[in-house]
Formats: C-alpha cells, structure tokens, sequence
C-alpha cells in the first residue's frame, strides 16, 4: 500500500536494525484518515471471504481494525492483555510471550463473543515473530472459529512471523512489508 | 443520543448499583457502525470548538476517539496506561487512581505530539468519579494545551465525575447519562 509505505519513509524512525518507530502515526499519535484507507484496503481485499468478525489486540491494532470492521460491516473483538475486574465470566485465555518488548502477557476473549459459526480476520499493527497473531489464532480455535486471514500494517519480513503463519495455512496480508532496518534506514521488499 | 440509550437498554448489563457491563457492543466486542454514528455525534456537538486533537486513554476509549478524530479530520492521541519499552523518550506523566477498577496506573504522553497551540477534545467511554479524564486533563496542562472538552459515552450520572469536571470550567457531553443502576435497572437521567 503505496500510502502507508510513503508515510512510513516520511515520519517512521528507524532506530536500529530492530526497532521502527512509528508512534507519530499509528502506536500514539494516530493518523485517523490513514486508518480509514487502511480499513477500506483490507475490507477490500478480504471482501469475498466472508468474514463475520475482525479481532485484534490492544491496543495498537484497535485502529485499524475498527475502521476495517466498519468497512466490512462486521463487530470488533479486541483481545484484552489482562482480565480486567469487571470483564471476568466465562473467559479464554493464552499466554503470548513477546520477543519484541521482552515480556509476556495473558491475552484473553469471552466465549460469548465467538463461536463454531465465525470466521475472523485478525488485524494487528506489527507483525515480526508472530506470537501475538499465534496466540490470537489460538483464542479463535478454543472458540472453535476458523480464521480467514491475517492482516498486518507493517511486516518485518527479515523476522520469522509471515513464515510461521504461512506454514500452519494462513493467508498473511501486509500492507508494507520491511526487508531491512538500520539505524535511519528502511528498505521495503521489492514487489514483483 | 438515543440510538446509544436503546442499545444500552438492549444490550447493557446492569450487574448491581455500580456496575454496567456494555462488553458485547462498547469495551470487547465493539459495535463498529455504532461507534461512526458516536464519532460523528461528538464531531458534530464539537465541531465549532476549533479542535486539533482528540485524546483518549487506552483501550476502551480509542474506538470512539478515532470515530470522532476521523468526522474532525484531526489526529487522534492515544494517552497509554504504562511507558512501553520502545516508546520512552520525552515523555510526560501523571498517576491515575481507578476507583472502579480499585487500582491505580501511570498515564503517558509524548511532549512531541502536544503543545500550546493544541486545543485537545477528550473522549472516553465511562465516566464515574472522573479520575481518568482529570488525569488526562493534567497530561494536556503539563504539555501546554488547553481543553476543548471532554465527551463521554456513558456517564454515571449519580457519581462525581460530572460535577468535579464542571466546577474546573470543563464542558462535558455525554451521549447517555444513568441516574440509578441496579441488578436488572438501567435508569437514564430525564432530559429537560
């Protein structure tokens, strides 16, 4: 997606060969009309594959996937990080281990909200070793929903997460797709 | 905003006085064309305000922020809950005790996306005793900018928040105002 690839090469800041930061458009600060072409890019893409949910993990995927889901007409499921107080009845859990940020965290979803009759598109800001889309497929499959795809913004392609994904069948679906990071340098994945 | 207050009535669930669990179309699963619908209420309410950012606290508030930033054609602020590893540098901060949720958290923002020319729409979805939007208020008076006002999903009306938000000179809208919570009671405020 040419849009996000310009934006990326304008405001993201690549600090090393690992870490991109791109907080003045997506993580903190959020271009919401960005958002929205890139809710109509995925709703568009995903349009024939009849989805009946978009899930995503906060709180950085939420954007992107509430403006898909309204582009497809389908609710949001965010899975939450942690079992709040409130939100606490019949609930699953998984445990995801993030290499990226060194922790790890309990990420969780109400049965109420997913069943056999789902299929979900899972939609996250990052995607580098893809523990966080792994542990939501694994939320989805306790639900027993099956999965139509998973859309990313941006993909470290020089880390392992599209290979895993592809290896268990999953269509992964980036908008920009990052080769190479470096101290001030970013290199795209030449398309064919 | 009456198609709020119908959903709230069919879909709400009132647990006792105090709580009000709106997880099927607000907080987990998230009604995405309700939250266009909010996003251009508040945008139309506040749209002579001259805003140029619309903050949120994550996670439950970013839906209906973005909805609204989007209507505005303005970004919108994430303000986060604790510094993440990555985003660190420059950051302002200030302490939030959640009542509701009997904890208390570290909320962040960047000094890059805020400044003295801002004049800063706070949305959120609750608001009870009125600790996260004054936490909020205080990040955007440490950075320099001032308040447009503060819009609120749902208030409870029979708590403080309201009243100590009025008292510092804030506007405060709220698209659905509770009187009286119970098991099984949900009890808007009559509108004059």
């Amino acid at each position: 997606m040419e849009v996000l690839k310009e934006k990326i090469l304008k405001d993201g800041n690549a600090l090393d060969e690992n870490i991109l930061k791109v907080d003045s458009f997506i993580n903190h600060q959020v271009d919401a009309s960005l958002m929205q072409q890139i809710g109509n890019e995925f709703a568009n893409h995903f349009k024939d594959y009849k989805i009946t949910k978009v899930a995503t993990i906060e709180s950085s995927g939420i954007a992107p996937a509430l403006m898909t889901a309204q582009a497809l007409g389908v609710p949001m499921l965010i899975l939450k990080k942690a079992p709040s107080s409130i939100l606490n009845d019949n609930l699953l859990h998984t445990e995801v281990v993030s290499f990226t940020k060194k922790n790890s965290y309990e990420l969780t979803l109400s049965k109420k909200f997913v069943n056999e009759n789902d299929h979900v598109l899972i939609i996250d800001d990052f995607l580098a070793n893809g523990e966080a889309a792994t542990g939501a497929i694994r939320l989805m499959r306790k639900a027993h929903a099956t999965i139509a795809g998973i859309g990313i913004l941006i993909e470290k392609s020089f880390q392992p997460g599209r290979g895993k994904l592809e290896e268990q069948g999953f269509e992964v679906y980036s908008l920009a797709r990052i080769a190479k990071l470096g101290k001030g340098i970013i290199e795209f994945v030449e398309e064919s």
